[in-house]
């Protein structure tokens, strides 16, 4: 390529790399092997991946409008909004169609559904449009929903067509639905857990093989031992005398879920019986339960460390192409001048303030030479990832606005009271004696007007807050519990005045209302832990987690849909539900004679059934906590066949077996992560240059750094215009604590730290096809399992 | 020291040092820091550590017989044995004690127990005797020995004295029992398990602390939202009105064991209200209870991690003491002399042949050079530890005597079939059958013929393989499934031939036999497992920590001593069980009208009682399981007073949030060490000088490694009379496979490869005194966390 010619639009393309880079975004044209020959054309797809970038991009070289156009509306947040909302519409018709929460008419539902066929089709011919051919076909999940769609549209076709004439037929098509979740390129994260998932298969099988051989073993001795002794269970039936009827107890019993009953029998008839008993769940619920956590969490890990791996490769990969594309030659080696550079973070990150800029330039640059050589370079995408908070040292808007009245001795006094510890302390107090109130009758008029003074006492501590400290650094946006607090006291009172004033005009006592009132009073309590450092560390780590717990909630709404739409085919009007004082035939039998005497009725389940949709996934919920779940399997096999209990020992095995089991590995490993993560050596560098240059806060409350370690006190971000002497500037920046950082960004950095800086790792196409085996290092290091 | 008069004490010294290394033994009065100044002294303590080395360190030198005689006493296995089972005899008094499983009279049992506390006395007498006095009472473990002693003493005296004068009281001192299984030397396992657990307690209460917080408040909410909506349960009582009875079960919806039946009356009211309960589960069953895990695990971890890096330390040091007892110069550096080595190995392992020792030595002085180098040397107590097996190449015995009909064509085909694969699945398919008659019906005459043509077809089996392969070898030590096999058969055999001789001469058939003949013919299958590779490797991880397992046996035995114990004390005659047809008064209510109408008589559990030892081992071992532990609280509470629960409540926490997690951490360790562990440097060495010497085994079989990786075939370790060339020495050479290592093993050695060899570790007192902190190294890389 021409080197000067190349110049712009090689700044381009080097902006959409770092961009990428930061984001860790690999979308194929962006990176395409065919980029260097086809460089104008990919410049455009690169830079048009993020909205600000594109738009620059576009209106700055103004070629090609419409594909610029498309690439440009294929990643903008509204169109993504949308396909989201199709989506959830999509799945959401199983609450309206037939056996509905709210019934809807089929035409309506069909052309629902039809609509939202069309706008997945749409969106994936977009895709097509501004994906290169050969990578578009080569795409399983495109071509997975196509044949989701296709087989959408047959199956509401035939079963239309059927309906006309009377025919029943089943709407099978329904658990293809969750698709289109998976599938669609924004939900990352739920197809990694599903490739982690699938990557898992083999050897869970083999474990879960092993165990139900021993369950099979179990059963034959248990036939051999107890079949012929005519024992009674407490119902009154025959005790072990079936074979396959044993091996569910004894699946069950690996649950837990039929403990000690299952063994009374037996152990009634002799002592010695309870030792089969306990051996079987020595060996299968103690010892194969916890080998399948470790064989998950073990395949989790393993998968997980690849997956990152890549990541790191491809960021470092793509500094080095941004490199190489501004590299100018400075002595014996390459470098990025200055104005180069600063023009590339300008189109980066467009949003950083310019002292910001230059902090990020004084790092890279350290010894002021005018240039950044490569390996300086590299960092960057590190450098604009650390969120550095740009404090404002901004006075009060009342100290500017009545300097007189605000820096008077009784305003310092009171602001001072406010800064003391003892005003949490106070306040701690307060809430306490609240709770005893709650507690205690609400009928006496006493304690409901208690209730008033307490909404008044925390009105006035968030006030005297925002006296003291300055509004906008308390409502800052990493002020999580400054936010909460706010927000559920004036719910609080929203709630409490709606309440007086309906009680009051209607003499009616809405219990939504009451309802809402009860909870925000309770969730202020929560307050009292913040105030109490080990546990903020603790609720921090779990803050922390909660995004990523959501791809859970992704991952088990997938499932319980599936698992819902065949649970509503099989057992759907079995089982009705009728309140207590009905005289409907067989009321106290769910309507089912065939529940007469039985465990289900006797519990009085008949809520829980797959009557609808919301109802199934009530009773998925309670399957997936495992207790009394035979009796839900006895009960429905009882109304239908007996060997409708596979249903239920199938999801036992998916909901429980697998995706529980992923769950607590996450949860290990972000805790592993929290325990064992310091400050990347990126982190230090800026911290040090802060400081080096004047603009730091003085941390003197970090003197007990250990305690303090994972968590930033309240105090701390709020001391801006505390004690410490403001610097010339008036701006001072600090590193967002690391509460504030991702489970995938800590693990990331981790990796890299294990690349050596020339390291610029293995090409694109190897590293797409990295495999997990290849991740483990060959000298295995103590810390690799200990 | 004079260099000469040293030599043979400073062999002696030296081999004890060695010796200390290789079974990583720590009893102070070896390694003190005296030694030096008293290497007289020392070398007899150190020497006397080890039964057959001190018989050699006496008798060679015999010099101070009494105390000689002394420490070689208290090494003594057979002294060892004596205290285990006095500490076993003292614990099972609780079977023998008021309420007895077998009475026996006070003075009986009081008398065994003043027998038990002297020997206890006696042992601790002459632990003083044999470790200098400063450490002895330094050490905490001595201590309490002593204040056990004391207080069993008084009580005993005390509750004697009052029996006497009919005043009845209770024997408390009973549940300090357990100390004596915890602090005598030879329990160092269970020690350091409860190390682990003191040190994770902090951490795990700040955890319960939120936890319980989270419980408090969500018990205020249903409080407040359910209390008065005049709801019933399931037994018509009424619905979360007390706020103590919310929080017990709330805190029994934690570890689901009344789910979904604390929710369905709400539920049964509205849908909504089924969100408070998930938001509950969610919250405190799926996230805290992973939380509490992940604390114990990193605990876990970290304390292990510290531990065996304790022992790394240890064992270098000592090797690197025994290197300077022995050294001389050579050149520039300091060696030992290939006699003096030779000379203490064949102190140190007198067991070992000659042609092993000679292998050693080949691998220290790799090039001959007459004397070994310090890294060489220090390397000594792991190769000693290193399992070679010698496998003599011997001829079949019948080969031997009748080579004429052994060595002929029918006897040649014979052969070969049995080493053939289809002879292995031939036997499979044969057990499946079996087990298919197993679980017909016993009552037809030809299935019981069937039985005796299976054993016949067993014993066959077993018959031509001893045949096929060299006895000794078909029954080498490591050879699990052979004897395992063999086992099972002749005690089938034995057992069906015992009740068919019952059967036919006495008309009786005896149930007991019976039970065992059934349960033998099941185990018989489980062969099966052994031909299907993936399944084998499973079972060797497994087999492989049973070991360790028993620690936590031990772990639970003191837990479980401790709460029967008190339950006893507690709970006592207040439930009797009855037989299904008594007509006692109350027969149906556990025999206290206060359970008319409970879960707890209903579901039959009086037998379910803490009226002796072992009925209170089970109803803990079912509250371990867990389930339908709030059915056993309400129980007891109903016949005592409600603060009862506070027992189950304590039980709960302390097993399964603490104990059973704990043991949840073992085993995902040792699975992700099974995974993750390659063969030592150490290994690898001899493996290449086995090769080199031309000893080793032609290991064709072992092209697919991978699938090998973590087991042996049986057919590999029988091949000594196979195809390949036998060597001229006829000995073959060969490692034991990593099945029969210890999980701490494996972890010490992965410690190992990160010492550098020229590292001699901190001195004896700073390794002792080495923190979990320190143990984590300053560069955290990827490994550590991901």
């Amino acid at each position: 390529m021409a080197e000067a010619a190349a110049a712009p639009q090689g700044l381009l393309l080097a902006a959409a790399f770092v961009s990428d880079a930061q984001y860790n975004r690999n979308i194929p044209f962006e990176t395409s092997p065919e980029a260097v020959s086809a460089l104008w054309r990919q410049e455009n797809m690169g830079s048009l991946a993020s909205p600000h970038l594109s738009r620059r991009g576009c209106g700055n070289v103004a070629l090609l409008p419409s594909s610029c156009w498309l690439y440009y509306l294929y990643n903008h947040w509204m169109i993504q909004a949308a396909t989201y909302f199709f989506i959830f519409l999509n799945l959401s018709l199983a609450v309206f169609e037939e056996p509905a929460v709210y019934p809807l008419p089929f035409l309506a539902t069909s052309l629902i559904e039809v609509l939202c066929l069309l706008v997945f089709s749409v969106r994936l011919m977009h895709f097509a449009k501004v994906t290169p051919r050969n990578i578009f076909w080569k795409d399983t999940k495109n071509i997975c929903v196509m044949v989701a769609i296709l087989m959408s549209l047959t199956d509401l076709a035939v079963y239309g067509t059927l309906r006309i004439y009377n025919v029943r037929s089943v709407r099978w098509s329904r658990i293809v639905r969750p698709i289109f979740l998976i599938n669609f390129a924004e939900s990352r994260q739920i197809r990694r857990a599903f490739r982690s998932i699938r990557n898992t298969f083999p050897e869970i099988t083999y474990v879960f093989l092993l165990f139900m051989f021993s369950v099979l073993m179990f059963s034959l001795m248990a036939l051999k031992l107890f079949g012929e002794r005519n024992l009674q269970t407490a119902e009154g039936l025959p005790y072990f005398t079936n074979y396959l009827e044993i091996v569910f107890d004894l699946y069950v019993l690996v649950t837990t879920a039929n403990s000690p009953d299952v063994m009374m029998p037996a152990f009634d008839f002799s002592w010695w019986y309870a030792l089969f008993f306990i051996t079987y769940v020595i060996i299968n619920t103690y010892i194969f339960m916890s080998v399948f956590l470790a064989v998950v969490y073990n395949n989790y890990r393993k998968h997980l460390k690849n997956e990152i791996r890549k990541l790191a490769y491809m960021k470092r990969r793509k500094m080095v192409e941004a490199f190489n594309l501004l590299k100018e030659e400075e002595g014996a080696e390459f470098v990025v001048r200055e104005a180069q550079w600063k023009q590339l973070v300008k189109l980066v990150a467009p949003d950083i303030s310019n002292s910001h800029r230059e902090l990020l330039l004084h790092i890279s640059d350290d010894e002021q030479k005018g240039f950044i050589d490569k390996k300086s370079f590299v960092r960057l995408a590190d450098l604009l990832n650390i969120q550095v908070i740009t404090l404002k040292i901004r006075r009060h808007p009342l100290g500017r606005w009545l300097p007189h009245i605000y820096n008077s001795a009784a305003s310092q006094f009171l602001r001072g009271m406010v800064r003391h510890r003892g005003f949490v302390w106070t306040y701690d107090v307060i809430i306490l004696i609240n709770a005893v109130f709650i507690a205690l009758d609400e009928e006496s008029p006493y304690i409901s007007y208690a209730e008033w003074v307490f909404l008044a006492l925390y009105i006035i501590e968030i006030l005297l807050k925002v006296y003291t400290y300055e509004p906008r650094t308390f409502f800052g946006k990493n002020q999580f519990w400054n936010w909460f607090d706010t927000l559920i006291i004036f719910a609080a009172l929203t709630a409490t005045i709606l309440n007086t004033t309906l009680k009051s005009t209607t003499e009616y006592n809405s219990q939504q209302i009451l309802d809402i009132v009860f909870i925000l009073r309770v969730l202020r309590l929560i307050r009292i832990v913040d105030s109490i450092q080990r546990f903020r560390v603790i609720m921090n780590t779990l803050i922390n987690i909660v995004p990523t717990m959501l791809t859970f909630g992704g991952l088990t709404l997938v499932v319980y849909y599936v698992f819902a739409i065949i649970g509503m085919e099989l057992f759907q009007g079995k089982i009705q539900f009728f309140p207590a004082n009905s005289n409907a035939p067989h009321a106290l039998e769910c309507g089912n004679p065939a529940l007469k005497d039985s465990m289900f009725a006797r519990a009085k389940y008949c809520k829980n059934n797959f009557n609808n949709f919301a109802s199934s996934f009530i009773v998925l919920l309670e399957l997936t906590v495992v207790n009394q779940w035979h009796v839900f399997a006895n009960g429905f096999a009882n109304v239908t066949v007996q060997p409708a209990k596979l249903y239920f020992i199938a999801f036992h095995i998916v909901m429980v077996i697998i995706i529980v089991n992923i769950f607590v590995s996450f949860i290990l490993e972000a805790f592993f992560v929290e325990y064992s993560v310091e400050k990347s050596e990126v982190e230090t560098a800026i911290e040090q240059k802060i400081q080096e240059l004047g603009m730091g806060i003085q941390e003197e409350e970090l003197q007990d750094e250990k305690l303090l370690d994972n968590m930033e006190s309240a105090e701390h971000d709020l001391e801006g215009e505390g004690g410490t002497k403001p610097p010339a500037k008036g701006l001072v920046f600090k590193i967002a604590s690391k509460r504030y950082r991702t489970v995938d960004a800590l693990l990331q950095r981790m990796f890299e730290a294990e690349i050596p800086p020339e390291d610029e790792g293995p090409s694109f196409e190897e590293i797409l096809n990295l495999s997990p085996t290849d991740a483990v290092p060959s000298n295995v290091t103590f810390e690799a399992a200990a």
